[in-house]
């Protein structure tokens, strides 16, 4: 990576710190500079302004995360090993700073509809993701024609940002955790009662 | 009601629709006043600070929309009719601002402890009402033992506050409504597997 990609990887880093830290209305130009350990002006040599930068940010983390979700779910075949990766993802997700990064700029797209227009596309293409997990999980089972995959994503998504909101209000993730332990039973039993992938129609 | 309560209710209803329309951090004491029609030094005859304000309009809005909620679902024998009604009850959830007002209060409750205490303890209240409702539901079917009431109700309200989000960030509702639609299938298929609420153990 050449110098100049270095500086921006950097920049983008500090962001999601900021933002996943300090939320969407502390995220100045100084703070994320302070976070970072650069001077504010590096920031506008990089980008146009905040809202280019948060957008960079989105789909700097966003494709991270994606790749390592492609990568855990690759091998998935049953609901409880699905579980067992979405369960290490998501805790990645917090560890990274991800979500709570990406909570913050769901709210603060309220703030500018260049920043709510890429927002919007990034939830997009997290819904479309879930929609192919889902229909990989359930493609030749009863489920198939049972879900509709579509809704489904929608609903995941909802409960992801959510789940965030209320962990953030809470201010601890046992939430999160009590709820990936309540869904291993039930991913168990489904996966006694789906035929196994390699037997599907 | 006497003229006291008349003006309670009036300054309550003003911070529900500021709320509701402008967000949490532009909901000041002139600007719940210009909305509601009066001074902004007779929120301060009322209440001893916005915060107190906050978390009286939370109960206020909370109370009103638990009494419907109880009111509605009591009926709501089986999954379609419980589906109806909660369908109508969202409807009136974004109608009178209520779910946009507690999504901001959950957001602006990060700005204060005693907010947040507040906001947790509504939030509580709705989880205990929607895990008695699921059990309800589920009483004396396969079902009972299979779902985890406590987790599904966690999972129902973050889903909630999650479709606010996105509901937001969209600029419309149809995300909301296509979600409701889609579950109808669903749920008039539960209600002839599971034994009608007269028939069960």
């Amino acid at each position: 990576m050449n110098r100049k990609a270095e500086a921006r990887d950097r920049i983008l880093r500090a962001a999601i710190d900021t933002l996943a830290t300090q939320g969407f209305a502390a995220s100045t130009a100084r703070a994320i500079a302070v976070a970072g350990g650069f001077a504010p002006g590096v920031i506008y040599y990089h980008f146009d302004d905040l809202d280019d930068l948060f957008l960079a940010a989105m789909r700097y983390t966003s494709d991270q995360r994606m790749e390592r979700y492609v990568e855990c779910t690759a091998t998935a075949g049953d609901p409880s090993s699905m579980l067992q990766a979405l369960r290490e993802l998501y805790a990645e997700d917090v560890a990274t700073g991800h979500i709570a990064a990406v909570q913050e700029l769901v709210v603060g797209a309220g703030t500018s509809a260049r920043l709510a227009e890429g927002v919007r596309a990034e939830i997009a293409r997290w819904e479309e993701y879930a929609e192919t997990l889902l229909r990989r999980l359930t493609a030749g089972t009863p489920l198939e024609d049972l879900i509709p995959a579509r809704a489904a994503a929608t609903a995941v998504m909802a409960f992801y940002l959510g789940l965030e909101m209320l962990t953030h209000l809470d201010g601890d993730r046992a939430r999160g955790e009590a709820l990936f332990a309540a869904a291993e039973p039930l991913a168990a039993l489904l996966g006694m009662l789906l035929p196994p992938p390699g037997e599907r129609a």
